[in-house]
């Protein structure tokens, strides 16, 4: 497991009850997958401790896709890398995903390539304004991305991205944010989880309702297009698709080759986690069943934890501590709250948020779910 | 954690997530329980090694009865041990576990106490035959039993059986074997998982199926039954009570003061796993609903683990591969199907055991399930 962070954590505790054991390999000492797994502490470009690594495994996976392609490629030469590196270097650039979407027919927002500044003007006008100018590698939780409010302002975003090769996006005005975690075996056996919806704060996750209220229309076009994503790139593992939900209609953001944080609600809310699933998937074990048992709702603790026992006071909640040290920003647990059906699950987050004093954070998932659809 | 067998493993896991760590305690270097948790490998009697285990815990616990009194004593004056030792103390001694059910008024079978050969024919005039001549210490999994057909094999018995301190029950002619697994809090909070009907294997544990088809009145029974011995003993954690079914009648067998196997289909068949609740209430955190969501029924993999691919092919199918290594008699792991409802249950039982071979097992189970109560 190159990345030792909560996702390679959840995936070492899901694939211990499977007999596989997991090494993690994090430059950071205090991974928290360390808790449950064999650490190697080394950067993630160190080729000598790849070689040391690998010979402890006998396939190699990720909980995080910023892995350099030399690093990559120095890997797939020693064990089988699931997802393989096609997959990592489309998913590590926005340009490439963007490209891969619309030749599979999904669509996507206008969008232009900035690699140098000499494009600016180009893709100023081939793209409506207001628009987003976000890095093509490296962004994660809304970091490496800047408004671009009009076209005059583009060349001045450009340099307060350091001139990084970019993609410029037309800002899409949607109504909601949707996405969708499928996982491909082996064998090319594809299994889709339900379409979710997830609600955003500053950037980062901060909700997710599983499973979203949608139409068959919208399913229909979310699983067809994870399907072609995934065999476009002989995809192997779990993977997740963010959309813009525009007047019903799916418009692809971006794709993340790893188990998703929008997926933690499987752990407890789905037959079979995408933890474990990813974990199936890639030592060539069959899928598991990716149906949703009732209703969940995901909430994500950023910056540090909430008041445990209060908390687990709460029927049908189901807390996630990752042991790491509180840090403004930082994704530190989540807890899922489950129910049988959507009224004893607003009833539950009512009581969440008296419980915790986490109004702000929990009035709008209730918002979405006593909305009429 | 006194054991670092499956149960604590399993604890280990469960524990993870709600920012709890387990420590091990385990005379076996191999211990199981080494794999997700930090192991120190000393003898359960070793004081030296308690304390200095003690110094890194805040609270102790147990996956393994048998440890012994001035053990629990030096442990006791360091750190809170939950369940307490007078629970301990009671589970242990089959004389004292029966006294207590009789004394809170849980029907028994006819028993007599035989502590030295001068009480051999005492015991046979007060109980009928066939009878059985259990060890009061130190038996699981049927081990540490003899069945005794007439009076007058009892003497020989007791030889067999070292001249051990033992109990001689009459043999209960039941139509099966039921059994409540519960939790109380360190408040005194008292949650009770559903009755299951357990199945076995020359002594040993081989099915579950959960919950078991039984009246309210019987279920009524068993929870105040456990209700009456947490309160007895002050206990805080995890217990389970076997029970026969003797024509609707619960009659008491044995109480096992720790989680246990015929509650392992509650890590997916129930809201709150055994292990989560166990780790909740030794630590005072609030107990997790115990609710069974759908039926489920775990079966034991002993000796060895069957073809984990083959049995992940089955829906609805969870593995558990203790990473044991194989050996006669020896519980390696287990596996647990879940279903909505009692006739998918009965499918994917009938696709399991053609998939492993394993009818010898599984039919038996679907029997039960067919039964038209």
């Amino acid at each position: 497991m190159i990345g030792g962070g909560q996702l390679a954590q959840m995936m070492a505790l899901a694939a211990m009850p499977l007999g596989l054991r997991v090494h993690a390999l994090d430059p950071a000492v205090d991974a928290c997958a360390g808790d449950v797994a064999p650490l190697e502490v080394a950067a993630f470009d160190d080729l000598a401790a790849l070689h040391r690594f690998s010979d402890v495994c006998d396939v190699i996976t990720f909980d995080f896709e910023n892995v350099s392609a030399p690093a990559l490629a120095e890997l797939a030469a020693l064990r089988p890398v699931r997802p393989n590196p096609l997959s990592l270097a489309t998913a590590q650039d926005r340009a490439a995903e963007k490209a891969l979407f619309a030749r599979i027919g999904t669509a996507v927002a206008p969008f232009a390539v900035i690699d140098s500044r000499e494009q600016i003007e180009a893709a100023a006008s081939s793209v409506t304004f207001p628009a987003i100018l976000k890095t093509r590698r490296f962004g994660y939780d809304g970091k490496g991305q800047i408004n671009v409010p009009e076209a005059a302002a583009l060349a001045d975003a450009c340099t307060r991205l350091g001139n990084a090769p970019c993609v410029l996006e037309s800002r899409v005005r949607f109504q909601r944010e949707l996405s969708i975690v499928a996982v491909r075996g082996l064998d090319g056996q594809m299994l889709c989880y339900p379409l979710v919806e997830n609600l955003h704060v500053d950037g980062i996750l901060s909700a997710t309702l599983a499973p979203a209220r949608v139409s068959d229309t919208m399913v229909a076009a979310a699983r067809l297009c994870a399907e072609r994503v995934a065999e476009a790139l002989d995809y192997v593992g779990v993977f997740a698709i963010e959309f813009f939900d525009l007047n019903g209609v799916l418009v692809a953001n971006e794709m993340a080759p790893r188990v998703h944080n929008s997926g933690h609600w499987s752990i407890e809310g789905a037959v079979t986690s995408q933890f474990e699933n990813h974990m199936r998937a890639v030592t060539g074990l069959p899928l598991g069943d990716t149906a949703a048992v009732g209703v969940s709702c995901m909430l994500n603790w950023i910056g540090e934890m909430p008041d445990r026992a209060a908390a687990l006071s709460v029927p049908g909640l189901h807390w996630h501590d990752y042991g790491k040290s509180a840090r403004a920003g930082r994704k530190v647990g989540h807890a899922t709250v489950t129910a049988a059906d959507r009224q004893t699950l607003v009833d539950r987050l009512v009581l969440l948020a008296e419980k915790l004093e986490r109004h702000a954070q929990i009035e709008p998932v209730l918002e979405r779910l006593r909305a009429p659809h």
